[in-house]
């Protein structure tokens, strides 16, 4: 243990925090070290964390890391430190489990899960494919456009999803105005993004600058905002996505803190108009987290993307600035999803209605078949990991499998 | 107490759920016969309700209904028996407070608010109101549109409205394309509706019919979804309807349980196309549910707007079903607003937008002053009553004063 791997995603350097139980642990909060998961409830009550001010008793004791992300973040960083330093001598082996032997649950309770759209490519990609306009909306590059998404259908990472009911024009039909019929989906795409977890609440009321927004996000995991597109399309107008996104929405299990991506830092996109000033962020605005889909179909890897979160337009800090504006409030546990995080170029591309420009350019998978949507039975894997391989900042992964509709 | 006053809101054929406190009562589930709200943790502890099969100890100590409202209808009706039997009787006066000396809650944890439009007129008269186009969006007589709301944000009647700060355009800037900016809201309305309480919970991908959807609902609250039409205008293409509503809502504090309610089932509208299974609804579809909206200035209240849940095209247990189509769960304590009610006729419209046919004629208030928009001071009333006056069988108030814009 003396010698750090750095040759995977969660060297010494990362410690992320998430969920998990075994056998022989009951689920409660932990870190994991290479593949290695670390009990944090036992580790406290062992008084490993008895030097660190401002950590309550038994606050890892839930099954949730509200409680924990909801500190401040000078307590976090002694808690990082203290593992940091504990793990880098030897490993707690009474209180850790190898990954294999361990279940993982959401790393937090969601209260809100609002999700943006903070990348100008994805947007132009998007127009362009499904109305030929590449135009953003108009308020794009005045702040952060959003919508809220259904909290309780957000799922972790291995868990199935199952292919909605809803309606849809019936592009099937040979009449010239196709009819909205009801059935099982025949679009199903996924969506690239990060998910920003929110710690420290903010009260409503209390507004917020993006510089200072840091202090209220506790970290990021990857998130499959699962879309069908054919229900969605049906009733965007003019209220928005609703149950074309409401089934279902994954996260990946390790929530990676704000401390372990401070490195990957890089400077972020000039801003195209004049901000207000709650939404002027700091220069390095952004970070250097590399990200790949890849869809597995028979056993079989097809890598389909590699984006990064630096094609974003808007920062997470913008995003909880802009909600916080109106006078709404910031409750820890909290989601807020960057939005498709596509590039410029092919093979940027964070969802298959833009690689596939609509579904009219199938892609073609290492086992020679064809998407424009995805399949019964398709598996969706999105990594990511922070300033390139080797890093040992990584998210892990995202996964999800696409189950047939039930009848419901 | 023997012979029932029905010139009130709350006669014994009410039995409205809440949550209360007082000098002398700790806050606690509470119900409301006339002026008189009746502690019902301590009635429950007295031994009231121990004929009660199925309801757990102590399930009106918590400071919500929740626990309560995710219960069996069968157990909500031995309970509303009991009640109705016992206050016919005699007031509990040791359990019991005059609505003076009582301090109101929000009658419920929200976990998700889902915010519906089932009015045809609120979207043909906001139609050719803002765009000239009373067309319904091209779903709308298939499914009931909706879009997520800010759960966190929902507050219980009595509390302050601050207005917000937004985007929007500067309607008053001389060029031709208006620019966008940032400052308080210009353009502040509120909306007329019902909020729906679900009550016992339905599990992701289980799947509801409308017909059987009353089972999952707890009651009802007049709700006033605040919003900034201008802060709106600028954000809702294409995402929907984000910052210009989730700065606050508010509901009032008494849930009317569909039991109460019962008597005043009516018809609904004929669909106008056939209708996906779970859509179909029972005959009797609609309650009579007589709403008004009055705008307070200096003291004066102006009856602006009087209308009916009758002129809705969707019910409650439609907005259930078409929500767990698509496989989303249902949550206690989750809200589902019907929309704006609004009816055909000038004064049955539930919002200043419509009113004023999107602020181009100004409507006049008893005190002599007019109204494109609210103003700093507003104070909106909102009262329904089941059946007409006399019923028995009423709302209460949902009431909110807007207050001027804060520096965030």
């Amino acid at each position: 243990m003396t010698s750090p791997n750095y040759n995977c995603h969660f060297s010494i350097a990362n410690i992320p925090f998430g969920v998990a139980s075994s056998k022989c642990h009951q689920i409660q909060c932990a870190t994991r070290l290479e593949n290695n998961v670390v009990f944090l409830a036992e580790l406290q009550r062992s008084g490993f964390f008895a030097g660190v001010s401002g950590l309550p008793n038994n606050v890892f004791e839930k099954p949730t890391l509200n409680e924990y992300a909801g500190l401040d973040k000078s307590v976090h960083r002694q808690v990082r430190a203290v593992l940091q330093e504990t793990l880098k001598k030897t490993l707690p082996t009474a209180f850790t489990e190898d990954i294999s032997a361990v279940t993982l649950y959401l790393p937090v309770s969601v209260g809100g899960f609002t999700d943006f759209s903070c990348s100008l490519h994805h947007v132009r990609n998007a127009g362009r494919a499904i109305i030929n306009d590449p135009t953003p909306p108009p308020g794009f590059f005045h702040f952060p456009i959003a919508y809220n998404g259904r909290a309780s259908t957000i799922v972790v990472s291995g868990t199935p999803i199952i292919r909605p009911h809803g309606h849809f024009y019936d592009l099937t039909a040979s009449s010239e105005k196709k009819p909205i019929i009801y059935g099982p989906s025949r679009a199903m795409d996924y969506e690239l993004e990060i998910g920003l977890i929110v710690g420290k609440k903010l009260d409503a009321t209390q507004g917020l600058n993006a510089k200072d927004a840091d202090e209220h996000i506790f970290g990021m995991v990857i998130l499959n905002d699962w879309s069908s597109r054919d229900i969605q399309a049906c009733e965007m107008k003019p209220l928005g996505p609703m149950n074309g996104k409401s089934f279902g929405t994954s996260i990946s299990p390790w929530a990676v803190t704000l401390d372990a991506l401070e490195p990957f830092k890089v400077p972020g996109p000039k801003p195209e108009v004049a901000l207000a000033s709650h939404l002027e962020d700091i220069p390095e605005s952004s970070y250097d987290i590399g990200m790949k889909v890849e869809i597995i179909t028979a056993g079989q890897a097809s890598t389909v993307s590699e984006s990064n979160n630096q094609h974003l337009y808007w920062s997470g800090r913008q995003m909880a600035a802009h909600l916080a504006s109106v006078g709404a409030d910031l409750q820890t546990g909290d989601i807020l999803g960057t939005g498709t995080v596509s590039g410029p170029d092919d093979g940027t591309l964070g969802c298959l209605v833009e690689m596939t420009k609509a579904g009219n350019e199938p892609i073609t998978l290492v086992d020679g078949s064809k998407r424009t949507q995805l399949q019964d039975g398709d598996v969706v894997r999105m990594t990511a990991v922070a300033g390139g391989a080797g890093s040992g900042v990584g998210f892990g992964e995202c996964v999800g499998e696409l189950k047939p509709a039930q009848r419901v």
